[in-house]
């Protein structure tokens, strides 16, 4: 398919809420109109409104002053995959193929290629279409930073400041109380948010997926902090931190959920020990939706600008089935096929753990 | 006892940690020091500082860097009374009044007058002490601003921000989504930090206290946005939010903590009920510790240094057994005994909650 | 003139910029439908809309999202006075009355009633309207809270917070080089912006209108601290500040501007002098137009709402002639001729004064 | 010089206030003393102190608490070069060289090694150093961003947040009042600050020192609006921009001081042109100072703890006269030598201008 063909686009946001999405839709609309005269329609509420039929055409107008509000004028959501659509027959769900009457419908409507800003589900949905023909670019989102084909993903610079500053808050009643206060943060497989922000706010221990821990070694941290008279400690644990031979807690799961395990679990779950092992205080505050809100940080609305303003220009190149990424700092692209599943994990023997056990943090491992 | 014969003052905070309380220190150390030329040792943990004997001498260079910090310097807990204080005979638990022997410990270091910063409680003690002669000065510290003798008080407008922020946070969500957000914020007895977060906010629902709710009615809100095509809505509620009828809901009480209910409980409990009601997806956020913490922000600031000076000045006038507090702008005292326990509570004919119906928000009361 | 028949209002914006204008556009809005059943139109660009016919209508969804805000959705000025309007005639300027032309435009478009949200000269030209008979009711805004008939004016709290941040920022560069910083803030005639953003971001010298000072006294401050091992200071001068016997220090004017003096003055002109008396490198910064932009507080958003929900409701009282104002944590109503032009400015014996004296601040004047 | 003989080593910051300054020497003492078992001196007012002796021993507790501090509790200076210190000598003023004698005192004090955190003055004058055989360690410092060996540089994203957040408080003034708002911002030869606030704060012309401008291009971008209906213009001003064939405006010169330009005149210098040929009103503002101070951000503070670590580890590993740098995520080493004096200007045609370029964002050039 030649780029030549391409003169009306369509994009859609899918999977959870990330701060910056406003801000690549607004990019993705004006690159397209400005610099290459096309028309854009905005598919509401993810894959759903492929399926349903819901589009509204965007103009200049349409994203004017949504680059600093966080979410998506677009709606959002992970539960409609079109190549697996649920549907009750005769009592029973049973999965069907709506991707065809999907084409069909795009084609319909002259829309020649699709901007699909999701994540890892999103994305490989997109590829899917691509393989089917059906022109597609990728927009990486992962609040959790764990894409191993970029650098860095937009929306995590505005959680790292949520976090953040959300310990710095707990700080002063941790100090004030002689107590220990537990920050739960996001990250069920990669732990960046609970490490940067665990560096960033001055954490005592951080404990996150990819280095297991021992209720015993965060103990001993904090009665070493007591005997050094600092008489309180503060704790920042990825959802997804694991004791060592433990698996990932989970307190509760919803299902067909954009975010099935947000409800705090470790958290809660080493609370008790620890306030018996180091016999003081302890309280735990989970900060989960809190972290996927709010006005994007100025890096966030910068990566998402020059992300929607390349993925039109990869677009108008007629890289199909690529997504664009981060890499060195410059926007690069790369084939989705190669991207998705690919988990950017936290490496235990990088600088920015040393840095951290340097000033003295400990992750519970010895 | 005239005021010629303070020369030494102690200064201790009780209670809940709260933004505000570092500056109220620093004020009253300066103007104790800079305009009488008094001494002043800080009191460590509360009374708990009293009972055992832990004190620190104060000077203008312990108080500096501290006007913007959260939390207080000297350590506070609500555990400890001097008048009833728990000492384990023979296997059980009696109460013990150490007073006299406090004020013995007072006089044979000098300490001429108490300035005591707390709440309910520790007025109430600070009130015992000067009952039985010995000089006391109190500031009023309530983060739920809920004592009927002060306009305001201190913390309330730096919680109020972060529980404002934690909105504006939540909506970006909730609108993305399609989904009802519930925020749980502090107020057991009166809702002042759910009614004004939620005006600044701009909630959809607010319950409160002092406001009755039918889940009926919110429900109804819910809906009737739904029709008018806003498909979420944002609900704050007061952890001592009630229905008609019901009781206050208390998921797990911590006895002999600083902040006993703080857990969540309203906010959960009714989660599942609207969203079986609403047919839309429901999340709960309980802000928690996080309301208590940070920076104070300038209104803070400035009030708790009003409140520290004129405490000192109230102090050196002789008012002994008064408390300082803000009436119409000005900084005024008021005998202890008829401030404490005087709620002030959210009036449901006030022109707050006028001006919140006015803009469509819905109390859950019709 | 009876409530009844009250149908249709009209609201305009006068003046300069100030946090909290669209949150009393939307209150005004919102409560004129919701409550009282009334249309709305928004009259554009202050005056100069009802001079040049500019009106939209407003409903609910105009409104929609405006409360976070700043700024003005409808557009202001201060350069048109519908009393006293420039016409060039033969080439010299004339002024003349456009009141009776504009009554008969207002009563064509069945607006039966004007909400004016504007400061001193707004306010005056909204009260010479009702002197000729037609409905109005005032709003007061004045960013510098120099408004004697009202506790507090909304965007003095956002502005305080900017001016705050700045001084927090000054503070690490002043520490870090050993220098002194001088910010200056607005307050043409009244103090209250630099004495309370001095007290809340710790300043060493606070200098007003309200309270003359001298450079000796300013200096000798400087070399107190230097003499105390502070090593710099921090100086915050309204641009209305003067000299003990000197005038107000006025840079340049621009007339016929919403702001004609914020260009800077008393600041630069004082630098120079400190930085011989006092031997320090001495830096100015003007905080300018900063002061009158941003996102409104918590605080202002709830002021703004509540200002907005009671004009509309004292308009349906018949309370004509009155404008709205805060009065002891209440919001009542006071003739806008009683209003006008009686100064609040800042006591020198207050609390806050004394409260800043107490501290160690200067006022240069002793 | 082999690694064996480090034992004891000096830090000093040089140059202008930079937020992140305290997080990297609290990351250097933390590191060296928890991970090498070293001692570290603290040296006073960049190499002032080298000079005048004036030195502090630092432990774990002197760091304790500056992380979120911004500024540098060592103080800084760039008035003082060792190679060529001025001496009056009868009358007239000669540069001697000092480097021999604070050798001999760095050895008499035994220190044996020198971490140094400065921009290209401080790096070059400690390549010297190491040129004369003394260890030395560099770590980057530049808040304009413009050091081409490092990918960024701590600092940045603070002075980013700043004036991304001055962009926004001036945007709602610009929109209310229909004016063109000009912000003058750092970046004397590199445009990073106004091209990266400029994209986040949405403004509508961008004037950096790389891409020569003409009024006549600016004032057609803000007519060009203006016909769209959009009655103001935001524009961003770095203080290096120049026109095309122009010269850098720089308004005053302050010799001998840490940042010599920072007086503004560029902005104030087309001011008038603007107002002229777009017949709007014209306002400008000059960040100035703002942007050196305040804590910084989460990614700043990130990063300087990264440097501090990494910068002793380098020590250890004796890479002497060469400096830390951030190169595709991981931090690495440069000779200082390669590295100062190579500028990081703005790629015209890079991802960034692109990105500006097709949300609408004019650089004045075409």
């Amino acid at each position: 398919m030649s780029t030549a063909v391409i003169k009306r686009i369509g994009v859609l946001t899918g999977g959870g809420d990330c701060p910056g999405l406003n801000a690549v839709i607004r990019a993705v609309v004006k690159t397209a109109i400005n610099q290459y005269g096309l028309e854009v329609y905005g598919i509401m509420d993810g894959f759903g409104g492929l399926i349903h039929n819901q589009y509204t055409k965007l103009d200049v107008k349409s994203v004017s002053g949504i680059l600093p509000r966080g979410g998506t004028i677009l709606g959002t959501t992970n539960r409609d995959n079109p190549f697996r659509y649920p549907v009750k027959k005769n009592g029973e769900t049973v999965y069907v193929d709506k991707s065809d009457e999907i084409i069909a419908n795009l084609k319909k409507l002259e829309i020649d290629a699709l901007i699909i800003i999701g994540g890892d589900g999103s994305l490989s949905i997109g590829k899917e279409f691509w393989d089917k023909g059906f022109p597609v670019i990728g927009i990486p989102k992962t609040i959790d930073n764990d894409l191993s084909a970029t650098d860095i993903t937009f929306g995590f610079d505005t959680a790292l400041h949520t976090a953040t500053d959300a310990i710095d808050k707990l700080h002063t009643t941790a100090e004030s109380h002689h107590r220990v206060m537990i920050l739960e943060v996001m990250g069920r497989y990669a732990g960046w948010i609970a490490l940067e922000a665990g560096i960033a706010g001055g954490a005592d221990v951080i404990l996150i997926p990819e280095i297991p821990f021992t209720i015993e070694a965060v103990c001993r941290k904090i009665r070493e902090r007591k005997d050094n008279g600092k008489k309180f400690s503060i704790i920042v644990v990825a959802e997804g931190a694991r004791k060592k031979g433990g698996e990932m807690v989970v307190a509760k799961v919803i299902p067909d959920s954009a975010d099935p395990i947000r409800l705090g679990g470790i958290g809660n779950s080493i609370a008790e020990e620890i306030e018996k092992c180091s016999g003081m205080e302890t309280r735990v505050t989970v900060l989960g939706h809190l972290q996927r809100g709010g006005s994007p940080t100025p890096f966030d609305r910068i990566l998402s600008t020059r992300y929607g303003a390349c993925a039109v220009k990869a677009l108008m190149e007629g890289k199909f089935g690529h997504m664009v990424c981060l890499r060195n700092t410059r926007i690069e692209t790369v084939p989705i096929a190669d991207a998705v599943k690919q988990l950017r994990k936290v490496p235990p023997d990088g600088d920015k753990v040393f840095a951290a056990k340097s000033v003295g943090i400990s992750f519970g491992d010895e």
